[in-house]
């Protein structure tokens, strides 16, 4: 059996299928040669590898969101697309905690001051009391809700599933009732054909004046046009952008300069910790793979995640 | 019985001591005519008035600590202390969480990158996994502890009185191994003649090099000296630092410009929120006070908070 493996290290990969003709290559390109006879491939697959790929029976995505890996060769096709869901969830929810921070204490100002030698003193918000509404109830979402309720907020959330359990969370409730009464609305759902678009101009609408809208997960799920003209207008207080609807962001995107607007890039779960728990992830399921045993963090492709 | 409240509208207080002769003022100067018979006054008193109130019973101080309400007058004094502790843990412990982010994933990093509209995209850490060491587990304290935990650090403390519960700590330890062992160390301890001086050059030096020192209470209980040589020759991973050894940090003071420093002006606390809870203490203890009850937050003289 024919295990195609892009851009990790080898060493416990051998360790965890010592059995198994393991090519390693640091782009699947480097692995044309075996093609025809590989049945995993531990990283993305384009349309044109998937059509060359008869023996394919399994796809791991490096990725926790796979709308990037769900062409529409791969959703017509009968190979098991795994994600990497559950790596960067931690790393995430510190990183919408650390937007929601910056945004409620306006900590540019603060930057701004310190580069001119300046002291700026003046009074702020603070988290607790405030309500939070957490758009997808994943593992950054849960993880999220359970810092929000240290940080004494009440947690609303949104979910596709709602009879899904869901730590944390005061309430699980419809989109319009979280956007109604959030101070704070933070996306951490997938890019699927639901939640593209979903927070359109009627969605910035109906927030608060005084709320943030910040997104850890994906571009796409809001429409960059009717936030820029929320975010102008005056309609939300703010927002704090790790994902964006074009990644990366052209130097000439008007997000980098709107003075109530953080711009990070794509960065939230470029952490240590997202890297090795990723690491776990995929190796387990190669142990499951070779062991013929059912696979962790199987994509639905029809849901999209 | 007159009681003079500076700098506070009257409309609760009028409510909560309907027959006392409250006398509001901007400036306890202007209340110079009553010093004689003030039995209690809600705000700072200085030496010079102490002396001329020869019936003063009670002073509130609106600061959680009260290190600048500690004359030698008052400490020798028979007045009752109280304080306003209490008010402004929650904001602080938030701003602890701030900084120990921004510190960790380098936030002045994007911050500069977002300027010049650039895609600085890198690896950080997380504070998940980390250990985060307390100095002080008072109301700040005791609150960064539990979000501590929601953030899946391990959690060390370091308490005058290690015999008082400690909720949300996994160890409460002696200051050496608190500093052998923190990747954040966390100053929440009021300023005290026993914690004046403490973080001086043994102590940073017992720091590992990857740790971040950050200080929310007080100045004068990290030697200023010290610091700025442990900052610059590495001994430490770099600083957060909210409370100053001189308020406002001069212009010229090196720690605005260390690269590894972030600097707000001594307002971690000032929310909303504090000045809510600070109402609501001072004015229970009117309530306390004119019905001949035991206040809350009698300061120890002797301890110094």
């Amino acid at each position: 059996m024919i295990v195609v493996v892009v851009g990790r290290q080898p060493a416990r990969y051998q360790e965890t299928a010592p059995d198994v003709d393991l090519r390693f290559v640091d782009r699947l390109d480097d692995a044309a040669d075996v093609f025809g006879e590989m049945e995993a491939v531990i990283g993305r697959v384009p349309p044109d590898v998937l059509a060359k790929a008869p023996r394919l029976r399994w796809v791991h995505s490096p990725s926790a969101g796979v709308d990037a890996d769900l062409t529409s060769e791969m959703l017509a096709s009968p190979v098991v697309l795994t994600s990497s869901a559950g790596n960067g969830g931690i790393s995430l929810a510190e990183h919408s905690i650390l937007l929601m921070l910056m945004l409620d204490r306006d900590v540019p100002r603060w930057m701004r001051a310190q580069a001119d030698r300046r002291w700026d003193h003046y009074r702020h918000g603070e988290l607790a009391g405030r309500t939070l509404g957490i758009y997808g109830l994943g593992n950054s979402g849960i993880d999220l809700a359970q810092k929000a309720k240290a940080f004494h907020m009440r947690v609303l959330g949104v979910r596709r599933r709602p009879e899904q359990p869901s730590p944390y969370v005061d309430q699980v409730c419809g989109l319009d009732e979280m956007l109604a009464e959030s101070d704070f609305v933070v996306v951490t759902a997938p890019r699927t054909p639901s939640t593209a678009g979903v927070f359109d101009r009627d969605a910035f609408a109906r927030m608060k004046e005084t709320a943030y809208f910040i997104c850890i997960s994906r571009g796409g799920i809001a429409d960059d046009d009717a936030l820029l003209e929320a975010l102008r207008s005056g309609q939300i207080a703010g927002a704090g952008l790790d994902a964006h609807g074009v990644e990366p962001l052209p130097a000439d995107s008007p997000f980098w300069s709107l003075p109530n607007v953080i711009v990070t890039p794509h960065n939230g779960a470029t952490s240590h910790g997202t890297a090795r728990r990723g690491e776990e992830i995929v190796l387990e399921n190669l142990r499951r793979f070779v062991a013929g045993e059912s696979l962790h963090n199987v994509v639905d492709k029809a849901a999209g995640y």
